[in-house]
């Protein structure tokens, strides 16, 4: 089978550090085209929209890289010109604009696949085949990183839409979704929004499921020094693992069984060159459904002004 | 068929005024039990808690009529339980509840009816026959009521998870979601909460559709005297409907088409009587999506605080 031709929409940070590179280092896809209106890519045709490049470049795949606010429009337009799709995280700004995606890649009999890359870090898939038909008595969920060091300077992500420190507490979560072994749902939370800000800097949520599970899941982007990406197990009879690194390592019962470098990019085009060959679509909206609810049924706390000083330099 | 007989958990208003009555005036189901901590309906055995009832009473099915924060885990009992399950709206406090609820219908192979009454006004129905297979342009829905009037008192509904302005307004958007022939989703908006509040007092959204809808919604818990519920909806040609009072009255064209009095309860036991003997199942839970993405997406603005006078005499 010839390669998928796949073209790249928003040539942004993540397209240039992430897509491209992963891309080229998997087999059955290659990049044709790409779409931005200030950027190009070396090697593939550029056009300054997707629309151009859907009547200029002969592709079978497009990878939106765009921001969320923007991506259900282009996706829409991609698969009724029966193009397969790739969405980056988070698949849309809503929960609702998905089901016409889902719909139109259903009519136009292509693959849609909204992707979480957390997912494809090393030890996930581990962690879950570990986890399966496992009784989960208590999880403990500590993502906490320095929003300065991460995002320098980008206001979008305080703005509505953007989602705050969901942005990569979505990561822990489209992580648990994927371990855990029942589906869990928030009980009550707490949001600490700066008073300047629209989004919130902090969250703490508790979660539970249909056997009474204790999922307590602590977001915090203030944190300086070293960076927390870790999920705690623990199952009956004192046994449970521990995802750390954002699942590059996996320990259980406190012995080591993956300490793995990054390559969750390239899982995911492996995942797409897949599905795409096999026709199937994969669309779990369910990170996202967590993060609508926090912001539903969460208890709103206003906290100090957050100032970016890396902004003004 | 010998009548179903239910169990109603929850004796407070919304049962005493809208529940018993229909359930009454509705053949194939009577109500056998009744299951509060404080209060007792005549005529039917009375329990402590849901789980006294199942072990107690005679019983085909459960009507949950208590606040949604608990809603889940009743739901379950009475499900595992091999019992129908009729849920107040919403259906429950977060949307990722849902899916074990769904799970657990179909595994004990009985019927799940998440409810919305406003969708068993008796306008709704003809106005989604008009509207099927029409392009739709434009559509506005004005909600606007006075909490004070109908809410006297309530402290729970400004709590988180009270959904402030969005107990009425998702009676709205169940209609429109009813109504309008293609699912539409969040743009943007503004929520605009009083300052010693956790939930919004009013809300302004703008939502679209795959095919460029302008779907405007305005809702407001500030109005004194006439109180609005009404959706006016735009088609090609100058052509149009509007609905009134709530999904009363319907007039297509300018021409008054219905007004009939509001039996939206008898409504929803007639259509629960009939999911039950086709061994179906109805969980649509759109509206509480809507509501779900406008909390994550929209703006916020804090506005003057609210005081409930009515509370204090």
């Amino acid at each position: 089978m010839s390669p998928l031709r796949l073209g790249l929409v928003g040539v942004g940070k993540i397209a240039r550090d992430q897509h491209v590179p992963s891309i080229e280092a998997t087999s059955g896809i290659t990049l044709t085209a790409a779409a931005s209106r200030s950027a190009t890519i070396e090697g593939a045709a550029n056009f300054a929209s997707l629309i151009d490049m859907l009547e200029g470049a002969r592709i079978d795949a497009v990878a939106l890289c765009t921001p969320p606010q923007v991506r259900h429009a282009l996706a829409l337009q991609a698969l009724r010109a029966g193009k397969h799709v790739l969405l980056e995280k988070p698949p849309g700004a809503t929960l609702s604009e998905m089901d016409d995606l889902v719909a139109a890649a259903r009519d136009a009999g292509v693959t849609l696949f909204a992707t979480w890359h957390s997912r494809f870090a090393p030890a996930v898939e581990p962690a879950r085949d570990y986890l399966k038909d496992k009784r989960v008595l208590r999880a403990v969920i500590t993502w906490k990183e320095d929003v300065r060091r991460w995002h320098p300077g980008q206001d979008w992500i305080w703005e509505p839409g953007g989602l705050g420190v969901f942005d990569p507490g979505i990561n822990a979560l489209s992580i648990a979704t994927r371990i855990l072994p029942k589906p869990f749902f928030l009980t009550g939370g707490t949001l600490e929004t700066p008073e300047n800000r629209q989004a919130p800097i902090a969250a703490r949520l508790s979660f539970t499921d249909a056997d009474g599970l204790d999922l307590f899941a602590d977001f915090d982007w203030r944190q300086e020094g070293p960076q927390t990406w870790d999920i705690e197990v623990e199952l009956s009879g004192g046994h449970g693992l521990k995802l750390s690194g954002g699942g590059k390592t996996l320990h259980i019962d406190g012995e080591k069984r993956i300490d793995a470098p990054d390559a969750e990019y390239r899982g995911i085009y492996r995942h797409f060159v897949d599905l795409v060959a096999s026709g199937r679509s994969d669309v779990d909206v369910s990170p996202l459904r967590h993060v609508a609810d926090a912001f539903m049924l969460g208890r709103r706390e206003t906290v100090a002004a957050f100032h970016d000083e890396t902004a003004a330099h």
